[in-house]
């Protein structure tokens, strides 16, 4: 068992400040429990484009307010506390934050830490041992 | 892309209620990602155990107070809003709620949304072939 608290992560490496977005990483590869857990700030005002074009990611909206578009179809979705969505089909989508955006993130196969957006926004896959613990 | 709120699953075969808790299943093994992924609350003044022999569960808590009791150890840790405890290796636990505790859950392998937690508060491994969309 792992007990760990959001704000045991501040200013460590599990702590990634991107501009427009914070994500603080609970769980990354180097768990070796098949997924990667994080907390992800959107700030308000903003607007990003993402394209996780090796992961599947499923993102849930605890806090804030703002719209999400898909832009693979033009179709837009409201994001309010209670919104999920799993892009499961590497959808280029985009996030326009209203109110300040809390959510909780799933990505499989899991994060290792080492990424970078890309200019296109995009995660490569970085292959890493599990640690056995 | 798939969109799901929370509230789209009260009173569906993705809501499952079992006396001291109620989780809606956002994301279950017939979508095919490789987890499953859950909004759970767990009601105030209740204490529950919890086993999952078969499964790694990774809980976030964002509303809500209580203590997790490691049942393997004895240890107890506090639980609030940031709060994740990763059982990473099919750790025995208690959960007692002061104020009703809402979580996100991860679970793999994937729930299938057809368990149910027997005598031991053990969910069984259920296949399921992932739906090709």
């Amino acid at each position: 068992m792992k007990v760990i608290n959001l704000h045991d992560l501040d200013d460590t490496e599990h702590d990634v400040e991107h501009g427009n977005w914070r994500s603080r990483r609970f769980v990354l590869a180097k768990d070796g429990v098949g997924f990667s857990f994080h907390d992800t700030v959107l700030y308000a005002g903003t607007e990003s484009d993402f394209w996780y074009a090796h992961h599947v990611e499923c993102v849930y909206v605890y806090a804030g307010s703002g719209t999400l578009l898909n832009r693979d179809t033009g179709e837009e979705f409201p994001l309010a506390p209670g919104t999920v969505y799993l892009l499961d089909k590497h959808d280029k989508h985009t996030v326009r934050v209203e109110e300040e955006i809390h959510c909780a993130c799933v990505f499989n196969p899991p994060v290792t830490g080492r990424e970078v957006h890309d200019e296109h926004g995009v995660y490569p896959v970085i292959h890493e041992e599990a640690a056995t613990a």
